[in-house]
C-alpha cells in the first residue's frame, strides 16, 4: 500500500480531517439562540467567572483536548515548523475523536524557545479541558512540561514521552511471562535517551526497581564522564536509574542483555548482536518506519519476542493504544495531574487486556474495542 | 420567555455547545489511520513544510475561525476574564457553524495586555484559516488588530467593530430610503465613541464623506479640549471624522439632527430629545439590553425609523448578519485582508436584501435563507 499516495488522495477529497459540529442538531430558532448566545449566555457566563470550575459544566471543555506542538520534533521528519507540523496534530485529533470520542483542537506554535511555549500555552488553556504535548525535541520538552504540569489546573501529558512508556511497559510485563521472567531482574539496554527514552526509563524503573538498564547514546554508555552529558542525562545517572558504565559500544553492552529497546536510528542493531544476547531476548526496535533491526533478522538471531513501531509486523507499539483512554479517563474522573501512578495503571490495563500472551501477541490491536474505555477506567 | 432559565438548562443537557467530528464519516482501518496518521501524513507534512500556502488543501484550516478574545469586555458584563468568557465565544462558534457551516475554535486568553494578546494570537495563528477578534476592551482592541492585521497573513476581524459597523451603515441606507434622505446630507449623533463607534464613524464616512458626525462622551460633545482624550478619539477628530464641537449635551446635540446612534448606556435619550431632532428622525439605540431609548418611546416622538440591539423588536441590529458571511467569502476566496471596500459591499449587500424597506424593516431577519453566502459573494 502507497500510504504517501492514499494520504494525499484522501486529504485533497476532505480538505483536512475535522471539523466543528453542534450539540444541539436541531433547527435553532430565535429561543435557542437567545439561549446559547445573547442576552442569556450572559448568564452562564457569570456563573462560570463566579467559579471556573463550572467551566465543565456548561462548555466544551469537559470533553476537549489540545494538541499543541511546536513542530520541532515531528515523527521522522525533524524540525519543520509550526505549519508543516499542522497535519500531523490534526491527525492525532482524528486519533482522539475516532478512538475515545474526545473533543480535540490542533494547536501548532509559531514560537520554539521553553519560555514562549510554555507562554502561550499557559495563556489558551482556559480554553480547554486538558493539554496533549506533542512532537517538541528533547530536552525543550522536559521543561516545558514539568512547567506547564506545575502551573496549571488542568491535565498536561507529553505524549512522546509517556505514550510511549506507557506502552512499553505494558508489552515488556507480556514479554516476561512469554519467556518466564521477572521485570525486577532483567538487564535491559535502552539505546536513543531523548523524549521517548527518558520516560521509558523512568517509568520501568518505578514498575521494576530491580531492574539495571544500561543508557547508549551517540558516543556508546552513559557515564558519569559522557560527553556531551545533557542535564536530563546526568538526571538519570545521579538518580540511578542507569547504570554508569564507561565506554560500552551498543554491541558491548548487548552481550548477556535480557532486553534491548532502541528509540533511536535505522539498521543499529545485527543479528549477530541479537544471538550475543542472553538467551530468547526480547527486543524493541522502535525507530520508524525504520527498526533498529527487522523482526526477520531478530527472530534470526533467537529473539522470543519482537516489538516494532510498524502496523504491518506483529507486536505494534504505537501510543494510540492509550493516550486516548488516559485523557478519556482524566477528564471523566476530573483528574488533574496524570500522575506515575495512573502511566503503571494503564500499563497494567493495557498488558491485561491480553489475557494469554504469546511471541506475536504481547500488546492488543489498537482496534479491540473499547480499549480507551477500559484504559480509561483506572485513571482515577 | 426567561432566557438565562433556558440557557441554563440547554447548556446543562448538552454540556456545551459544539464538539469536534471527522470529515471521512467511514469506519476507519489501518490503511486509512495509516494515510491520515503516520506514516502517510508525513509526506502531507512535508508538502505543507515546503509551501505554507498549501495548508488550505490539506487542513480543516480552509475552513476554521479562530474566536480569539481575552474576556475584558463581555457583552453588557464587562471584564469577566477568560473563563468567563468561553460560553460566549462558544457561543459564537456555534454561530459561524449555524449560519455559515464554518468550523470555528474559541479561544480564550489569560493575558490583557496588547503586546501579550498580540504574541499569543501570532504564535498560535499557523493553526487557524482566519481570526475573529471579539470583545476585547478598547483601546486595546484597536491596536491588537492593527498589529495582528498587518503581521499575519490571514484575515483578522474584530467583530464587535467592523461587524457593528457594517449592520449599522446597512439600516442607516435603507433608513435614508425610507425617509426620502440622502446619505451624504445626514447630520448624526453619535453616543459613546468605544470600540464599536469608532468603527461606525469611519464606516459611515467612508460611505458619505460628506456626512456630519458629532462624538459625544460622559463628558458631552468631543472636541480638541475634550478631557480626557484617548489617542483613537483624538485621531478622529484630527482625520475630520467627527465634527470639533465643544461643550454639547448630548440633548444639545440631537437637536435638529437627522440621525441619533448609540452605543453607550440604557436611557440616556428621552421621548423629548427626539421631538427636537429634525423631522422624522432616525433612531439606532444599540445599547443591549437596554436601549438608550425603547422604541414606543422614540415612536411617541416622531421617530421614523428605530434600531435596537434586541430581537423582540423590528429592526434587530445583529452582528450575525454579517460575520458569518464575511468570513465565509474571505476563506472561499481566499482572502488575506478584509478592507473598507469589503465592509462597503458587505453593508450594501445586506440592504439590498430588503428590496422594499419600510419603518418596521430596514434589516433583514438573520434567519433570511442563504444571507451568509449572499455576504460572502462580495468578498473577493
Amino acid at each position: 500500500m502507497d500510504y504517501n499516495k492514499l494520504a494525499e488522495e484522501l486529504h485533497l477529497k476532505h480538505h483536512g480531517k475535522i471539523a466543528t459540529a453542534l450539540r444541539d442538531t436541531r433547527t435553532l430558532g430565535r429561543d435557542e439562540l437567545s439561549a446559547y448566545y445573547t442576552p442569556g449566555v450572559g448568564h452562564i457566563s457569570r456563573l462560570v467567572a463566579d467559579d471556573p470550575a463550572r467551566l465543565r459544566d456548561y462548555t466544551w471543555t469537559n470533553n476537549l483536548v489540545a494538541v499543541v506542538s511546536d513542530g520541532s520534533a515531528v515523527l521522522g521528519l525533524g524540525n519543520i515548523g509550526a505549519a508543516g507540523a499542522l497535519p500531523v496534530m490534526e491527525g492525532k485529533a482524528l486519533l482522539f475523536k475516532y478512538f475515545a470520542d474526545l473533543d480535540s483542537v490542533p494547536i501548532v506554535l509559531d514560537v520554539h524557545d521553553a519560555d514562549s511555549i510554555v507562554a502561550v500555552t499557559r495563556a489558551i488553556a482556559p480554553s480547554f479541558g486538558a493539554i496533549n504535548l506533542e512532537d517538541i525535541a528533547a530536552p525543550i520538552c522536559f521543561e516545558v512540561e514539568d512547567r506547564l504540569k506545575a502551573e496549571l489546573d488542568i491535565p498536561v501529558f507529553h505524549d512522546d514521552q509517556h505514550g510511549t512508556a506507557v506502552v512499553v511497559l505494558a508489552a515488556l510485563l507480556n514479554a516476561c511471562r512469554v519467556t518466564g521472567r521477572d521485570m525486577g531482574g532483567l538487564d535491559v539496554v535502552l539505546c536513543g535517551v531523548g523524549a521517548a527514552g527518558t520516560a521509558i526509563i523512568r517509568l520501568l524503573k518505578q514498575a521494576a526497581p530491580g531492574m539495571r538498564i544500561t543508557g547508549i547514546g551517540k558516543q556508546g554508555s552513559l557515564h558519569a564522564g559522557y560527553t556531551p552529558l545533557s542535564a536530563p542525562k546526568r538526571k538519570l545517572l545521579d538518580e540511578g536509574l542507569i547504570e554508569n558504565r564507561a565506554d560500552l559500544s551498543l554491541a558491548d553492552a548487548l552481550v548477556g542483555a535480557d532486553v534491548f529497546i532502541g528509540v533511536s536510528a535505522p539498521g543499529l542493531v545485527t543479528t549477530e548482536m541479537v544471538r550475543a544476547m542472553a538467551p530468547d531476548p526480547i527486543i524493541f526496535a522502535l525507530s520508524n518506519p525504520t527498526p533498529e533491526i527487522f523482526p526477520a533478522d531478530a527472530l534470526a538471531g533467537g529473539a522470543a519476542v519482537v516489538c516494532t513501531g510498524r502496523s504491518d509486523f506483529p507486536n505494534q507499539v504505537n501510543n494510540a493504544l492509550v493516550f486516548p483512554g488516559i485523557f478519556r479517563g482524566a477528564l471523566d474522573n476530573h483528574v488533574r495531574k496524570i500522575t506515575d501512578a495512573h502511566k503503571l495503571a494503564a500499563a497494567r490495563e493495557l498488558a491485561s487486556q491480553v489475557p494469554n500472551p504469546t511471541s506475536d501477541r504481547v500488546i492488543p490491536s489498537i482496534f479491540e474495542p473499547d480499549l480507551a474505555y477500559r484504559i480509561a477506567s483506572v485513571i482515577v
